[in-house]
């Protein structure tokens, strides 16, 4: 029909979908998923609740949903470091660039910050088991990295939690109508996180970022408490 | 009166004032400041709203509260830093030692995450350049490093939002009731963020927080994501 000129019936359900997807977890991470309603995702598209009912179930489905996806870009990520990063170090550097970079393009926040107990039904708890698997593969790499010489002899645990700290507390700062460009700060944020761990570490770090444009960031756009 | 065994009406009303602090800042990090309510903070203090009300006007006052107590203990723990520390990174690593071990005695959580725009009203504005005059004081401080030569070539707002974000995902993992002690979490974690800064980085960190203990973790209780 229109000879594929305009998207099929299927794509657009998918770019819809992909559109709700992405205002949601804009929304939760400004407001905290408990705090939204799924009246503010519908407003931050411009449609009705109504409209938004015949793709969503309800709020604890499009948390899920966010939740699952970040947790596929971050699995990928850690996919594509593990096929191409030389040490272990290297995996775990490309696997949280990449993650950020992608949640940035495909999400609009770096990373979903949920609160304790977030999630609800039988689905949530297979979203917790993959978390934790998530989880278990970058200690697997920590340990890795210990036995390979690129990191230093550590507790993987510890690590792992500073990294992704490190990592998800970019939500909190960063703007992507700010100066400073996804690529940027992936670079700059898990260059100096991982250096902590870096069993030969680097004399220098990136040390501006945007000369031209530093001063003009507006003080509520980037803040880190 | 009663030869003062029993405490005056001035310190019954501080100490219940602190409790209601401290449960609040627990209600808040576990459900998000938007998503909880007055009555659960009373609900988790065992009292109705309505007594909850005798001291405090609304859940606004009480995230502003808690959100002035936390840069109280953590402009005074960088004071003991600035104080104490020889170099600029060591004052760095006192004043967030500090900050975790003060935050989980005083409020019963390592940090306070707020939503973006959580605070409402005028005194809002002035916790806000609280906050930011906090982050300035430690961006001067990683400066300071990169002159005393205890800190790397780096760029001090990453280096500081790293290290903020480190501490503040403490609460999304740290549990008072698990094997880890808040000096031991705090110790370890502080150790492993600011070694990514430091200028002469140790060679080995915090290896073994707990052996006998920790398998005994449950997974819902420590997580990183």
């Amino acid at each position: 029909m229109w000879n594929d000129a305009s998207p099929s019936r299927n794509t657009q359900q998918a770019m819809k979908r992909k559109a709700i997807l992405r205002a949601a977890a804009i929304v939760f991470t400004r407001q905290g998923s408990r705090g939204a309603t799924l009246e503010d995702v519908a407003g931050s598209l411009g449609v009705s609740k109504a409209a938004l009912y015949r793709y969503v179930v309800n709020k604890n489905e499009l948390i899920l949903a966010c939740q699952e996806e970040a947790l596929d870009i971050a699995d990928r990520a850690l996919s594509l470091g593990e096929e191409t990063g030389r040490t272990a170090l290297d995996k775990i550097r490309i696997g949280l660039t990449t993650y950020l970079v992608e949640m940035i393009a495909e999400l609009g926040v770096p990373a979903l910050i949920l609160e304790d107990n977030a999630l609800h039904g039988a689905e949530a708890e297979r979203t917790y088991e993959k978390r934790d698997a998530y989880e278990m593969r970058m200690r697997r790499l920590v340990a890795e990295g210990m036995a390979d010489g690129s990191i230093v002899a550590t507790e993987p645990k510890i690590a792992v939690f500073m990294l992704l700290g490190a990592i998800h507390w970019v939500s909190k700062w960063y703007r992507p109508e700010g100066p400073w460009t996804p690529a940027q700060v992936a670079h700059a944020i898990v260059e100096i996180a991982s250096r902590a761990l870096d069993a030969d570490p680097a004399t220098q770090l990136t040390t501006c970022l945007d000369p031209a444009t530093a001063d003009h960031q507006k003080r509520k756009e980037h803040h880190a408490f």
